[in-house]
């Protein structure tokens, strides 16, 4: 099922369950006419979000970077666990998903009003891109590497709900005959997924690409790299160029809805996936207690 | 008021009048939860909307660039007309605008269906903009002018409804205070504003950027261009570096909604403003019959 709650910081109730169902967003909302608000997809293990401070602080950001409102993140993630707990209640998926959506709200409303709502769903199973791995090619983004600071209204790290350029560039890795997309600049550096981030192990080292370069700040890969660096890993961000990854021992992508998948091949050159790291990272992932 | 009508292509009827201020999209809408569709805005004069050829070509462009399924362009035109009626009987408004909507529909609907919706509401009052004219600042769009034909997953030239860099960018152009924005090449050259085309008169000639660098085709442009070409004027698409508009004898922004709006002001250098080729064009745009 689909377990949906309408969250109102000004009015009282302030969660309000909705039928996911019946139509809940006005044609008139800047949310689907311009793409314009903000978003976050928090994975959930036995009823409980993961991550729930990362994912409000980069909804937080996103926000800022949008001027939008400040959002209510405590009334978000007293959403989120709710929404969480009722759908576990429902189904007992060992994993699902919930996603926050912060809009604009109704375009020239008076007062200026968000529209938000927070809603739980099962996760797709995941477990053979886990265990098996992934094929990914990598695609241009367009922009230079260091267009997040000098270009801010591009919006590069702010994860908004105008995302069909991911959306299409999936689907150009699916008339590859791949599963998934890293995204490099312009200038030859790697970025980021669609929606998920890069994991790069040199050795006994482990690098994500720097978000400066207008790369989200990824939730999972945090998680993880704790989980690294407890076991001895150095873990830190880096400028990359595409030409390095060719040295690294093995590559993942990050994200809330897949965990940890390794890659397998990157543009058709097979890649040695290492099993037990990966294996050891994603059982660290499903038992975090939050 | 606004007039609100629903396309359903594949059902009966196939277009349903429904009540704007109730919400009629869903939170699974992959129109809302990735800025996954295609918009048009067409302008309407005393009840007639405008360039609905053009409009529906270019909704048809956005959906194939998109990999969205062909729309019905006869239907989706007729509910233009439809809206656009109801909404001049109820309100006598000289100029309204109609907005188009397709998304790609519910995630994961059995079988795939796009939301559709055509919806008619007053024109602001532009009168000040197009007598006075409007100050401009150019803003770097961040990608290089041929990134369109190599990178189409960026779909740059498609009217999407992730909007969100192009509202970010108008706020930028508000902290700086000027009205609008040009956006500009990261290699230099000249494209289109965030919803507008740029016309630069040189002398007899005017010339708006090539639709080849990712820039929408102007409709109100086009419209602009029969004019001039009837008025003698040569008229095309043109590469045009930045530096370029310095010679420029005017430039103006087109769209549907303020139609032609000279601008006085770039990047706080003041141009000269041409009043009566403005006036002239303005009125010709008012007098199209469709």
């Amino acid at each position: 099922m689909t377990v949906c709650l309408r969250v109102y910081p000004d009015r009282d109730p302030q969660l309000v369950a909705v039928d996911a169902d019946i139509p809940q967003v006005s044609v008139l909302d800047l949310g689907v006419t311009r793409g314009d608000g903000v978003f976050e997809v928090l994975t959930v293990v036995d009823g409980r979000p993961q991550a729930v401070g990362p994912h409000l602080r980069r909804l937080a950001n996103s926000a800022a970077m949008m001027d939008l409102p400040p959002v209510d993140l405590e009334l978000i993630g007293q959403a989120a666990r709710r929404v969480a707990d009722a759908e576990y209640r429902a189904g007992q998926a060992h994993e699902l998903l919930v996603k926050v959506v912060v809009t604009r709200g109704i375009e020239d409303a008076a007062p200026p009003s968000c529209t938000c709502w927070v809603v739980a769903f099962p996760n797709p199973d995941h477990s053979r891109e886990r265990r098996e791995g992934i094929d990914v090619v990598t695609l241009d983004r367009g922009f230079p590497h260091d267009i997040a600071a000098r270009a801010p209204w591009l919006l590069a790290g702010a994860k908004t709900l105008s995302y069909a350029v991911n959306k299409a560039a999936l689907r150009e890795a699916a008339r590859r005959g791949a599963d998934d997309v890293l995204f490099t600049s312009s200038d030859g550096y790697v970025l980021e997924g669609p929606s998920s981030s890069l994991l790069a192990r040199f050795g006994t080292r482990m690098w994500t690409p720097a978000t400066a370069q207008g790369v989200l700040r990824g939730t999972t890969q945090g998680s993880a790299f704790e989980y690294l660096g407890r076991r001895g890993f150095a873990t830190g961000e880096a400028l990359l160029r595409a030409e390095a990854l060719e040295q690294a021992d093995a590559l993942w992508l990050a994200s809330s809805s897949r965990l940890i998948a390794p890659i397998r091949t990157l543009d058709g050159r097979a890649l040695s996936v290492d099993h037990g790291l990966t294996d050891a990272m994603n059982e660290a992932l499903l038992a975090r207690t939050e």
